[in-house]
């Protein structure tokens, strides 16, 4: 931590602060400049939490050197991690794997024709969702408890393991008795009480950025995970709210290859949600995994037009059979 | 709806777009221009849900002309709203009202002297966070249930209603039996889980704006309350994200204005969150009382140089009599 | 400047950066923490640019401790400045100003009614452009040297000093003939070329926040100005761009009184751009004047709905003559 | 164009809008809802200004349906545009190129040595900057017309065109006598004067994306340039800036695919200014590359330990061979 003083703060402010972080237990060393004094704070062990020091007068400006995250930081676990969802690995040094489904789960036909099909073009996983995040109360909701056993049942009899959204802590348990892998959608990754519940949970979680996270809340939001006693967790950049208005969010493609710096958890990208737009997923999917992205989330729909959500960012099963076998071609060139 | 037909549509797909308008029982009037064809839809009440048509061949862009709210609209409530908040009304015709307190409650002594110090001052309600949203989980979450005795008994003690944060659905009860306000942070603006049991609850709600939502998101999730049952939703601007760091977030005061033509809830302004700055807080307050603010929220904290969160924002007792003071003036200039 | 070390750095790439810095004629400060070790750099005059030092193996970040500006600074000019616009007075101590008129300067009779009319209201300046930024290049570009002249004569006429945009280095001379304020737009912020001739101008500059520019970058730019020679700089908060589409731009009015404290230079509001909406602009512009502006632009147009441009933020004559009377009120009541 | 009445606008105010757009010469087709009327706005040709209708009492809201261009449209000229620069062709069907130099042209050592190795690694353009923009005035400006020469003379030497920035109008005439290939910078894209220039000069244009344009101000500058009589426009992105704040900017990959439906100009990538960081440049090239970019903007520093700007992203030569090498192999694969 680096404590910087303002141009006219006096001795006796600075002998304050300096005080006042031996008083932590810390050693403080002042650092004087041609402008103001700056003061280095020597022995702390990860993030120090400035509450007593912060705000005595003659500060300008604190900086943090250390981050608010510990246990998903590379730093400290310098191996990245492979998380196993119902026997699929995830993460580095394993072939990038594909969810595709619906954005919503819409009746029994609708998913278990998906979910052949998307088995059929060589989907890893099937996703889709029971419970639905929708900016008003007067569209549609998601079929709830009903659709989960649609969904898992889907995933049965396709033969794969199922991801969808949970977004109530108390339905954590409801969802982890159906679905292989458990969704946090971005309007959730600050949702906390949900974050700690699910790091109780027996079941691994896929973590989707926030619409407006930074990367650093990005990862100290699956902190709260690891730290709750689930190490298995996937983080999903799925686009960020931006100025730009052309696609439905803006696809921050640089964060795979800095998550990856950055941490030992693995890192998937949804390009569907991130554009909004069927004609700009294919391109993006492959960019995200020529930038090293350790699997994608596909919206397939068999009939977009009349999806219930999300239909104009669907692929169709023939659109999504035709990607993946683009996606095949690429990854044997690059031979992860 | 306006259907925008692309460049290079041909005839049949206009006719198939105008035929599935028609089939949803609503009226379809195509105009023809120079470059593309138009589809104007007519007959619908409210907001269309376009799944059926939105997928079509030739579509470039469907533009809805109806909002994604009605219940929280002037459109269809002319006259403002009032919040009665045990006692203190909140809203058009009424004096602006002041909530002041910690962040957090931390401990009986430090919330009774806020109390004791508010009170004194002028404040109508007092705040303070039993349950603390924070970034990472290796800071300060709040005291919880304790946290919640201790506020109420220091409302009790100075007579003002409390408000403070509940961040799950199922800690509304528990919140409810103890505050007469129930904040919504920004963080769980888009929590629709806890919107729909807010709807559900019998005290009044005040609903923060997500850092990074639009103000028609905005009012998409008070719409969810309302539509819930509960029609005593209090709006609260708190700041947006934005690439600006120099202020904790970005205030957008204009959205003060601008929400009372679009609704007839209350809109409070929160400027101790949202410039993150002590020195900032004064005159953000008078500003946003001068830009039509219902009331304000303002952190206090007796020795906020102590506070275990938010200290660099919060005033003193002493600046917050100050800022008192000056607001009465303003007040009563204004004339409300 | 501090430089840190990431948490895999050698001892021997420790001691080059010492090296390094010494080089400079600089002093080094090893400061060993838990996690890594950063180095303080000592002795330096002002801002270090680090050429020499930020790329070499082992370092982790560089944090800056000095600004990229000084002759703006209250750190190194704790005294307000004034400046003098053809007699009018705008800064610290002053009365606020108002500048008023059209967007921009459309025919001798549209810019002699404004004048007279925002002169009758109490307006100190007259603005208007000649060289307008549009978009597209489809559009009306303002009538050029023309338009110059009608303005400077509408000024004299009215006896109201003139404010116009220039928008290219070779133009300053002429626009200087004939205003008194040289205005930068916003998207012109950071035209170095521009800036540097405006250093050389003998009149005062008005130069407008860039709609994505961090208030760093702001007074860096305003330092070039100064850097060149001219004092005369007064800067204009006129909204950024967000992802919020409801308004134009947003206004960002805590700049006003963090500009106070990290500069000496007076600083405007101009709330009809921010706004982009007409009904926004008399609670903007009063609130901007009690958040501490010393001076407001204010777009005038006497038949709004025939404007050329920006229409729908004008006022009309008689709405501004309703705002400027509410002003005076309010600043009476302020006192300043 | 679609002009959305208020939900209380009158008939008189109907009537009064149908007028007006009939003055215009257009036809107006009134579109009844349940809600509020709409009138669609029928014949025009092209993007219709306006000013004489958005103004007039009970109007909501105004929905412009054509784009402020026409020129880089490719609904208007369906064949995707090629740019050849002195001999190197790019655009679409020619092998992707690769612009790869120095941030800045530092000396004659620095660019020839630079020259020879990108050369010597495959690069097909030579870029170096002689005019610099930077956001203070006491940094680095850049060598002016010396650099200018230095560059040519080494593009010469390694037989590379070369493609440097133009800051002002009145330097594109020489800047066009030494290079091949003329770049706008960023903070430049809305630099309409120098636009307009551009568009008179003989030279081939280089047109950087602003920080914060959107595509279809990004196109509508394009348009300057082409509706000049310059038909020579290279698009590029080069990130933009949001909230995050761990790259410089925010690499917006998608809108690659996205230009390529909108218009028939080519469009390039930066990956080095869009992530500020070494280790992120080769992932995102690659990337870029399998977007469907058309190029690739690379900087590269013989030491870029010892750089005057932008050293943390610059590559090594031997980095950007390693990556060259790369580039081909993807090439390849992709068969483009």
């Amino acid at each position: 931590m680096l404590i910087v003083m303002s141009h006219k703060a006096t001795k006796e402010q600075l002998d304050a602060v300096v005080q006042a972080v031996e008083r932590m237990g810390l050693r403080a060393a002042p650092i004087p400049g041609s402008e103001r004094t700056a003061v280095g704070v020597l022995g702390n062990e990860g993030y120090i939490d400035d509450l007593t020091i912060r705000d005595l007068p003659g500060i300008q400006q604190i900086i943090h050197v250390s981050k608010p995250y510990k246990m998903v930081s590379r730093d400290f676990h310098p191996q990245s991690s492979v998380v196993n969802v119902a026997g699929v690995r995830i993460g580095a040094g394993c072939r990038p794997v594909v969810a595709a489904g619906p954005c919503a789960v819409e009746g029994e036909e609708q998913i278990i024709r998906t979910a052949r099909a998307v088995k059929a073009a060589g989907a890893d996983l099937l996703r889709g969702g029971a419970y639905k995040p929708r900016t008003g109360p007067h569209t549609f909701q998601g079929l709830g408890e009903a659709g989960l056993s649609l969904l898992a049942a889907a995933g049965r009899e396709s033969g794969l393991p199922v991801v969808t959204e949970v977004m109530s802590p108390d339905h954590v348990g409801l969802v982890a008795a159906h679905a292989d892998l458990l969704q946090v959608g971005a309007r959730n990754m600050q949702n906390f009480d949900l974050l700690k519940e699910l790091g109780r949970a027996a079941k691994p979680v896929l973590l989707k950025r926030g619409m407006s996270a930074t990367i650093e809340e990005f990862l100290a939001s699956a902190e709260y995970i690891l730290a709750g006693g689930n190490p298995d967790v996937i983080l999903c950049e799925r686009g960020i709210r931006t100025f730009e208005t052309a696609t439905r969010n803006t696809l921050d493609l640089s964060i795979v290859p800095l998550i990856k710096e950055f941490s030992h958890l693995p890192i998937m990208v949804d390009p569907s949600h991130a554009t909004g737009k069927r004609s700009l997923v294919p391109p993006m999917a492959k960019a995200a995994l020529v930038a090293g992205a350790h699997g994608l989330l596909i919206e397939v729909h068999p009939e977009p037009e009349k999806a219930l959500s999300d239909g104009p960012q669907s692929l169709t099963p023939q659109g999504f059979a035709a990607l993946m076998a683009d996606l095949g071609r690429l990854h044997a060139f690059l031979g992860v």
